[in-house]
């Protein structure tokens, strides 16, 4: 059995990976560091892990040691260093958060007012959505796993810039994300009476994920890719839904369109395309790694409008990030990730 | 006292007027109409009214005949026959429905299907936006009052294109309503299980407030605009956001921008503009009649992002009648709706 | 004008005092104040109050100044020595905490860990619930406003006690609250994603308006009453349902006991008896200041079920505030409270 | 591989035995029947089923041929024709409805207004509670798949009268489930804007499963059981959360109760008894087949207080079939139901 331990293991993120782990038939949990809860069961924190698995929190260094592939899921900089050390250690590391998602340190600074501690590391790092960089995954110790946003709007256009479909700027993307997605931390804004019954937008085309979507995109297809990115917060827990405004560079028939990402994906295990005429919902992916692609045009003004659906605990975030182990174990991609989506 | 009857009272928008009514001090309800529960009390479909409001349904000649001025809330096409009655009869009509929003007959045959029974009435109706037709809803006799979203998108660009500030195509409208905006229809898409927890689009850049809003401002500004227009189902009650994306003509500052809403809504009762900075809520305006706005720029890719929050039974329908009614009865515009948002 | 003013402004209670206030007829908000808020308009905490009532906090002593009635909404023990000086300078003073709710000095030390500060104050003040305490309240400078809870489970018990139909030990109150009763501070169960989609109990048979009710009723009644309380909390923002099981001491009527009730409230505004064969809901009173309650009888098992239903904000604080605030002042008790419930 | 069919797979039950089975290791779907969706496909009902498994609704006799073992998700009073046909083809038989939940053919005829087919089959059939008759489970070919609040109330209760450390009679049973409850079909009760904000009480001490609860339990351990039993309907998707109010015989200490009941489940998979001190939540146990139990005392009123949590849908309905399937086909207990719960 692969050992496979988490550092950070009791917020969302970490939680989630605990919950899949478990059920997964080729990897054992080694183990879950805490700085806040260092000695404490994972199930005081999560009731709901009582008597099935209760993992007592540990420090870092014993959860390196005692795993063969480690997920970090820590706030953004903190990863940097303990990948170092464990790189070294001939660890594979997936870090759930930000430093390994940018090639170029500026943005990362920007952004995250972080500096790469190690260049190198960063070269070697893999951008973990594996519709885009299956290959080179599969070949890294490193995999920066993307962010949910990202993940959302990127599956939506790669088909569309891969196929030289859309002008690259211009590009709006109109993103809803439920609660989960603000984590653990108590906040004004996931305090149940402010978010229960409200809607609401927050960094207005000021959200980290933009440089991140335009980095990734740009540098694949030798483009420069422009996005209006405005993410606004759901009351539901579960689930991202992104509404993607692009224009055609010529007249098109949604048909051609739809049988173009059909052919980008036919391989693919977890991106559902659905028929035209359907729309995306979340309560169709709710609880799985799938995402599902639903195509639609307004051709009194020609705007091809793109509906992707995920759950950014899963294929957002803790099930790609267990896509993303299974690439770089040579496992399945599937294991462990079979349950279908919970819909109701 | 001013008698006020209303016709089709036992739906969302019925009863929501018979609530505003009740804490009316300058009208009396006269009575209620319906054909489904006709001799039955309102109390008997909506328990909240219990012993405080047990109007019982009459039938719609009855209303008419004692009615000083009359709410019509009915499906489309139903409307027309009965306003033409009671324009005879020198009653003031307010049609809470769709019979009288449009000028264009054919936009009203594409999108409704239906035709113009009388077209003289068409002539004399007014568009009941205050913000715009103060004066004429002051002197008509008919009023159709507008669409939910169509409200809420044309507050967000009234200034925008009376100062010529943005291109008139190209518009887009991602809005995001709650489910009472369904109706009490039982419908799979207003069922519970389908719609909490769940977010959807429906009717992508196929709704018929598209040439509504598109007719009104064309024909307000004697442009041609276009707006590509999303509307998504939010597991809420109450409440509509717009998150509007617009290119600006040339480059602005947005305190210029807020300068020229505040100037143009300064004497609204019912327009707030947020300071910039500030993001729109919809539990700022719920069970209000307020409609919030704020600004923002992408200025990366030169777009505006307008933000407008109405609760969509208030300025959305019911609320926005109550208004128009006390514009053409004379009254103070604030009469029955000052009552603060329901912040919790 | 009465001038009026709340100390302890910002936090839900304090929020909701204002929306009503606001539309009160009779009365003028004098000031608010807060500590931690002292200098900023209300609008910034809540966004909803903008443009439309900008209070500005300031200090106690000013607040109690300016104004003719004081509502105090601030935590436990700390609203005796403001009450002490304002009522020695002739103010009245509506407590909305739990300071004044106690006569039995031990229960009160025993259940928040404070002691009396000044008994006299203790002597004169009334347990400000109209439908027991009318006369009272209106010849006191001094009203301790009733818990939520409490309100909701005195309510259905009164007639009951009053008329001694059941066993006045063993009685059963399973109360289940909106989110709103856990007040403003961000907690762990106030989180949205622990809330949403959950349901719990806490504080089992040990929560602090068990002692509030048990004295309250037995020292009306000269009886020892006695209840099992075991409160819950709602995924909801507002309301209290309240199921009360009670053993009738004699076969009965149900008929029997609704015209008992009947009888008993028969001059009451705000109390409600539904009919025979309909429940209570928490949608039939939200927003307003009505108690809705519904009487049921399992006849296999001798059991009374009464169901009482209010808005834990309005009739289980606010409201009822406002309903003390207009019998103190002589106002019509219905002054300010007029508003319909929002049925949906 | 075991081939499995499900008769009338379309309803939430179905849908919900779908999922589970498609992650099933040692089963297979042999097909699935609907009168109303007959040649349709499930995920033109359930979209998130989409691609993944696209079964066809066949007819029942087909589905019967092929199936080993068949899993009838029916509306009472139509699975006992099916069931005697497909006992006769020696096929094992698991009736998610309530056509074999009761072994009174009086009991049956007064709540459900049906009467027994054939009273042979209703002698062989077995309650399909695994904790209390796991052994005639494996040894019968008809399983009565209990109810879900049935199944969350015996639970609670099974210790307590298995020791002989309650009364009797006199037990309270107050009961809050989630929507799902329902069912697919479209009603009042199940409308968004009837639930979402709400919260109410049903055939209040009238329910189906009182006489389930009390033949179940009066049968298994020779004694009277009566409870009063009131049903609660709460705005969230699934769960129940049952509160028990119960009278000791005799003083007793918690810890020794909560010993009696960690002595009872000790061998038990799916039975989690909460230390004391903690209270059973439904987010504890959401999307598993665990039912998670926490004791409390009121000693100033000698009742002890049960709190028993499930997810309707699995420990309530398909989780504890697939549970029974695995006892009657001789695998593992867990298998297929190991997924942890979905804690957020």
């Amino acid at each position: 059995m692969i050992q496979v331990g988490i550092i950070g293991g009791t917020g969302y993120v970490g939680a989630e990976l605990i919950r899949l782990l478990s059920n997964h038939n080729k990897v054992n949990i080694s183990g879950i560091s805490s700085v806040k809860y260092r000695g404490k069961p994972i199930s005081s924190i999560y009731s709901g892990f009582y008597q099935t698995d209760d993992l007592e929190c540990e420090n870092q260094q014993d959860i390196i040691e005692k795993s063969d592939l480690i997920f970090l899921a820590l706030p953004s900089g903190l990863s940097q260093a303990i990948v170092e050390k464990a790189v070294y250690e001939n660890k594979i590391c997936i870090d759930m958060g930000a430093d390994f998602r940018f090639k170029n340190e500026n943005l990362y600074k920007k952004w995250y007012g972080k500096t790469f501690l190690n260049k190198s590391l960063h070269e070697k790092s893999v951008y973990g959505l594996p519709e885009l960089n299956r290959d080179e995954i599969r070949r890294t110790q490193i995999i920066g796993n993307p962010g949910c946003y990202a993940t959302s709007v990127e599956l939506a256009l790669l088909p569309l810039l891969s196929e030289n479909l859309i002008e690259e700027d211009g590009i709006i993307a109109d993103c809803k994300s439920g609660i989960t997605g603000s984590g653990k931390e108590l906040t004004e804004s996931s305090h149940f009476v402010n978010c229960n019954e409200n809607f609401t937008a927050y960094k207005v085309a000021n959200h980290r994920h933009t440089p991140e979507i335009e980095e990734t995109l740009s540098n694949s297809f030798k483009k420069n890719v422009k996005l209006t990115f405005v993410p606004h917060l759901l009351p539901i827990n579960r689930g991202i839904l992104s509404t993607i405004y692009a224009t055609p560079k010529k007249a098109l028939s949604l048909e051609e369109v739809h049988e173009k990402y059909s052919q980008f994906y036919k391989n693919e295990n977890f991106i559902k395309m659905l028929p035209l005429g359907e729309v995306s919902k979340i309560s169709g992916v709710r609880l799985s790694n799938y995402c599902h692609i639903s195509l639609h045009y307004d051709d009194d003004n020609n705007k091809l409008i793109v509906i992707s659906c995920l759950d950014n605990m899963m294929k957002g975030s803790a099930g790609q990030g267990i896509q993303n182990m299974n690439i770089a174990l040579g496992f399945s991609e599937k294991e462990g990730l079979t349950t279908l989506p919970a819909v109701f």
